[in-house]
């Protein structure tokens, strides 16, 4: 007997959370998927809790509408001003990247300190420093608004991108050796870092400042958990069927789409949410 | 006998307007002003016509419900989305900062051929091309993405943004020569970009390609042009007064908004457009 597969949604506030859905159509492919593109309202990162909560809700009632049972919340601001408010809202369970990325660095860490990169919205919600103080882990976090429009200008290995996170990195490594940390975790805190893995690890290397800094992927310790959380079959292969909708331009959202999901991405269905 | 005084509503996206008002407050003193910055719903510079022309539209009614007696758009994204549906929807002249950028090029060019730099969105709508070519003018664009967060990271002077800057303005100058033009005018056609035209026009000086390029500063130009199309008195001496509205964060609008005023802004009102 085949066990019936359930519908998860999986929401961002643009193509960022692709990471996360990427992550899931190979980790977690015993479910099928709906993910919704709020690109007309994007980005969160610069709004209130009140806004983003009234648009993260109103998300979450469209994708529960359209016959999700599970939503995972790939969006690292909706997840930190949010999420109380879209459990209050919504009868399905709700999985958020932070907590996901915070359970993942309390099973990496072994000093209990931790580094986490973000937005500058994240960082100021303070709720990855939250979410890590309930697991004993101290957390130190650190803004890097600048990340997100490299990626999209797709400038990934690019001589100023190694800079400009070397910049970053340096700030932060020298803030927590000065709190008097020995970090031997980084967390990920936004959906589209995981495109500049590859610089952030080769500036960690250079760095050696320390014990080695193991990074964590929120999109990819996300699947894990959604797997667990959700007693998906593990061993299932097969090729999950996944919806798209967006609250603004498709084309966009397909052509760069193509770039955080790593597959192409056809028939995007153009929704209003108002606003 | 003292001329009445008219209302002039300004109106951007975000805080970037804030040069074009500073600028009016300075050389178009025989006005009172109302500022809104669409707070809530930026940037409109990833959005779609439809829904650029939807927000512009609903933040134009505001302000003429305010009192604005003639409407400044200082949002390029906006002004090239949006300008036609503005002026049929409400019912006083209406001016926006593509139109009067176009125009002071066409002071400024003497060999007739212009360069503009400006958002995704406001290159991709084509804009000040259609504005240079109706003034009998060649224009080449070119999307700057990521100097509008480099300004609100407050990196104005910092290494990384000439690199940055040097690397657009080479693409441009090399496009510009490989299309046989002699461009002798630069339009900044983002009210981001005047906060950089130090590191711009050290650029420039530095490349020495050819004829002295000539910056186009869109709000001064702006407020010039204000002055003339307004009739407003240009002698006067006196402190407008202003009133500010924001659809998000005023604490964030009062911050970030002081370093684009160039003044301590106090008392925004925050307004909920919907959505």
């Amino acid at each position: 007997m085949t066990p019936r597969v359930p519908t998860i949604g999986v929401f961002d506030s643009g193509v960022g959370g692709l990471t996360v859905l990427g992550a899931l159509l190979t980790q977690a492919s015993a479910a099928d998927y709906l993910y919704l593109g709020d690109t007309a309202r994007l980005p969160y990162g610069s709004k209130s809790r009140a806004t983003v909560a009234r648009y993260a809700v109103s998300s979450a009632r469209f994708l529960v509408a359209q016959g999700a049972e599970a939503l995972v919340i790939a969006c690292n601001t909706a997840s930190a001003l949010a999420l109380d408010a879209l459990r209050a809202a919504v009868d399905v369970p709700v999985i958020g990247v932070i907590e996901t990325g915070a359970t993942a660095a309390l099973q990496s860490s072994e000093t209990g300190d931790v580094m986490v990169i973000a937005t500058a919205a994240t960082v100021e919600s303070h709720a990855y420093s939250a979410a890590c103080r309930e697991r004993g882990l101290r957390a130190i976090e650190k803004a890097c608004p600048l990340l997100v429009p490299l990626v999209e200008e797709g400038w990934i290995e690019h001589p100023v991108t190694r800079e400009i996170v070397g910049i970053y990195l340096d700030d932060l490594l020298s803030h927590a050796a000065a709190a008097g940390m020995t970090a031997d975790t980084l967390v990920l805190g936004c959906t589209h870092y995981p495109l500049l893995r590859g610089v952030i690890d080769a500036t960690l290397r250079e760095r050696d400042s320390g014990p080695a800094v193991r990074v964590i992927d929120s999109a990819q310790v996300t699947a894990e958990q959604v797997v667990v959380r959700l007693a998906l079959e593990s061993s299932a292969q097969r090729e999950p069927a996944v919806r798209f909708y967006a609250t603004d331009s498709v084309e966009k959202f397909r052509t760069l789409g193509t770039r955080f999901l790593g597959r192409t991405i056809d028939g995007v269905e153009l929704i209003d949410l108002g606003g």
